[in-house]
């Protein structure tokens, strides 16, 4: 595996290897590595002949007052896991490499990203498309992996994709989770060990609601409020938002029908974790 | 010469080309072809062994009131200008192409766009930056060639490239003029032949602020007036801007230094022309 800092070195590394006929296979990802990244490393890793995952803390997709000078770095763990996983190229450029001096350029989708995680983190997905603009500019993939655990974030991405002609193909993988049902997340390492076994009501209220959809449930308000009553019922939970929209367009459904993406976001002490769900009825 | 239409197809030539190790040479361009037009196809003659013109009135560049409908769209002309002038693929994309129902992706690029043009347009530089990073995404070229009428456009499309890590090499070539003075313009068509005669002023009042600069004038306020003054003698012309700022920053500028541009928009009855000089003092 080659670490390679500077964008300039791996774009011309990446436009070497789509010249030599190579399929290049991206995983953008911000470190602190779990299972999740590392499975789609692998995806990665089996349906192309190169694999580059990006290594990069983006100051643009975070809030003031957001977490991120306490998000976790932790860049060796992370260069071993990701040789461990067969990536051919670790990109791990700097802040100023990506954001020099008199940086103005900007890429927005918009209505997509004004619901969900956007209606609470207003520059969030600015801040990603931004980014991730750059690094398919940079790497030149034919297909970039993203979890299903950011839904929503995949979604905002396969829309720029789309709308801007990138020609690359986005892969969803599904959420990995931890073995009573947490989804992976590189916040979780936040919380203290009371606060990880009441991060459990995420996964155990999407539970319930299919449980509830398995039975019939077809009303969107039914399920929202049985997720609401079970996140209730932790004491240092709180509930950002829940809600049962169309899995493509994020349009709010009073009934259940098609795709359908049952989304949450829940503090945890001063956690802030998400999770989701897709159902097809 | 080929004509193309779907911007898919056009693609697919272009990884082509790409992977053939030809150099793509791409003239963005929203037709109704003169001689300025054919300037930018023959320096991507010269450099590249493939040359791609595109031909598209993008409607997002113009803002409401603008003259969207009725600017001029000639395009078998412009095929028979293209093909002689050594074109090797012709992109005329459809409005629905390049903007299907639900599009809603943008590319901004801050500061540079709120100037000049920008001031009195607040939407165009979004509509330019957004079709042209969609066509560069479409046609993958090597060098890209614009004129320097539009200096703060290329200006924009030079940082846009740069931000976003496009790896484009972008091109100005020097405004070219009518005999008498008159910048060539798409828009000069609009112009009545009383107009054709009073649009003159923009380029003597240009070669007015020359022959200060090279007697010594320094001051940006006193070429200012000069201009002012110019225009203001012709009974129909009507000055929207006229601004000295550094070549490179388009910041107002008191005194000249540096490479500057002085630029200035002024209407000639209900058409809206542009002209700039740049000097190096």
């Amino acid at each position: 595996m080659r670490i390679v800092e500077s964008p300039h070195d791996m774009q011309r590394i990446c436009e070497s290897l789509r010249l030599a006929k190579e399929t290049i296979g991206f995983v953008p990802t911000m470190g602190a590595f779990h299972d999740g990244h590392v499975s789609l490393i692998r995806a990665a890793r089996e349906s192309c002949s190169q694999v580059v995952v990006s290594l990069f803390v983006n100051p643009t997709q975070f809030g003031p007052g957001e977490d991120l000078t306490k998000y976790p770095r932790m860049s060796e763990q992370d260069a071993s896991l990701a040789e461990k996983a067969g990536v051919d190229f670790l990109f791990a450029p700097t802040e100023e490499m990506m954001y020099p001096k008199g940086y103005v350029t900007f890429v927005e989708v918009e209505r997509l990203t004004k619901v969900l995680c956007g209606a609470s983190r207003p520059t969030h997905f600015r801040g990603v498309t931004t980014v991730v603009a750059k690094l398919f500019n940079i790497v030149k993939p034919h297909k970039a992996f993203f979890g299903q655990k950011d839904a929503q974030q995949t979604l905002v991405i396969r829309k720029m994709v789309e709308d801007l002609n990138m020609g690359i193909e986005i892969v969803e993988m599904p959420i990995v989770r931890e073995p009573d049902g947490l989804a992976m997340s590189s916040r979780n390492r936040y919380l203290s060990l009371e606060e990880r076994k009441e991060a459990l009501v995420l996964y155990r209220s999407l539970t319930e609601a299919q449980r509830l959809i398995d039975n019939g449930e077809r009303d969107a308000r039914r399920i929202i409020e049985s997720i609401e009553r079970t996140i209730r019922a932790a004491p240092h939970a709180q509930l950002d938002y829940v809600e049962v929209v169309d899995a493509w367009t994020l349009e709010q459904l009073r009934e259940l029908k098609g795709e359908c993406l049952i989304a949450l976001a829940v503090r945890i002490g001063t956690t802030r974790l998400i999770d989701n769900t897709k159902v097809n009825v």
